[in-house]
């Protein structure tokens, strides 16, 4: 099965792709196949009238999403909420791409947490008619920092990270198995 | 499998109350049981310090809760928000007895619609680690006309009901099928 994770920053070394990459490989060795599509590196045009739809890096965002079985979305926290880069994405897709398949939301703040960012999300993803996992993830402050080998570089961050990776596995078996 | 429905209003025949009702219908004739604790009927005390949780009520509430397998949270909308009749029930209620159980969210407005309420409360699930529905319920305005027997009288409200309700009991099914 595939897990498709959207990176929501537009800046090359965002701690939130950091995130993503990491739930990236934990969802790798639990054997999905696990396809991070960053939006730093797909540069989407702005949704809206006209030939967008028919833009090369969008047709690559709709791929990636309806072949996934599941989706992580991250964002950065900005003005207590998602950043307009993945708003922009999500735009362009619509409950075709995310009927019944379960979402997992994470959020990356430069301050201690950033859930407000995640409630959005969870908005979002109902109106999408995605199932929202039961559990998100919220990085802020130190808990951003990564290691050399894309690790959390605190334990208790990454533990959180776990926990929540293996709760949004067992939702995808349940609603797969 | 047992399903409990909270009614979330102090009213009697409070249309949120007749949708409720309406709703455990639908899961009997799919052969659910199907438990409404009505908010109204079950008059509890305030949460807080001293002697609350030992409270005949609130223990009939938990037991409710706590026997079923997923439950239904409806709820009027008051200043954009959930009733404080049924946040009060909730703040009794903790993690243990939502976790990983499907939550199908309701609300009756006086206006046209009323989803700040549900947005409220699926921020309120998610906290309580419940699994909620992709389907929301709003009712708002003419669409709160029941008839004698209970059912909407608008017909377009009515499949919108249903539709909801199969969603969840699909959820259901998936997660403990």
């Amino acid at each position: 099965m595939k897990v498709t994770l959207i990176a929501g920053s537009n800046r090359e070394q965002a701690s939130s792709t950091q995130l993503t990459r990491y739930m990236a490989r934990l969802l790798e060795e639990q054997g999905f196949e696990a396809e991070v599509f960053s939006l730093y590196e797909h540069q989407l045009p702005l949704y809206g009238p006209g030939e967008a739809y028919g833009h090369e890096e969008v047709l690559k965002l709709s791929q990636a999403v309806k072949s996934a079985q599941a989706v992580v979305l991250t964002t950065p926290e900005y003005h207590s909420s998602i950043s307009g880069v993945l708003k922009n994405a999500l735009d362009f897709l619509n409950s075709e791409y995310f009927e019944g398949k379960p979402v997992l939301s994470a959020s990356s703040a430069g301050g201690t947490v950033g859930v407000s960012s995640l409630g959005t999300l969870q908005g979002i993803v109902r109106n999408l008619h995605g199932l929202n996992c039961p559990e998100w993830i919220s990085i802020g402050s130190d808990q951003r920092k990564f290691t050399d080998e894309g690790e959390p570089a605190d334990q208790a961050t990454e533990l959180r990270i776990r926990k929540a990776v293996d709760t949004f596995v067992h939702l995808i078996h349940r609603m797969y198995g």
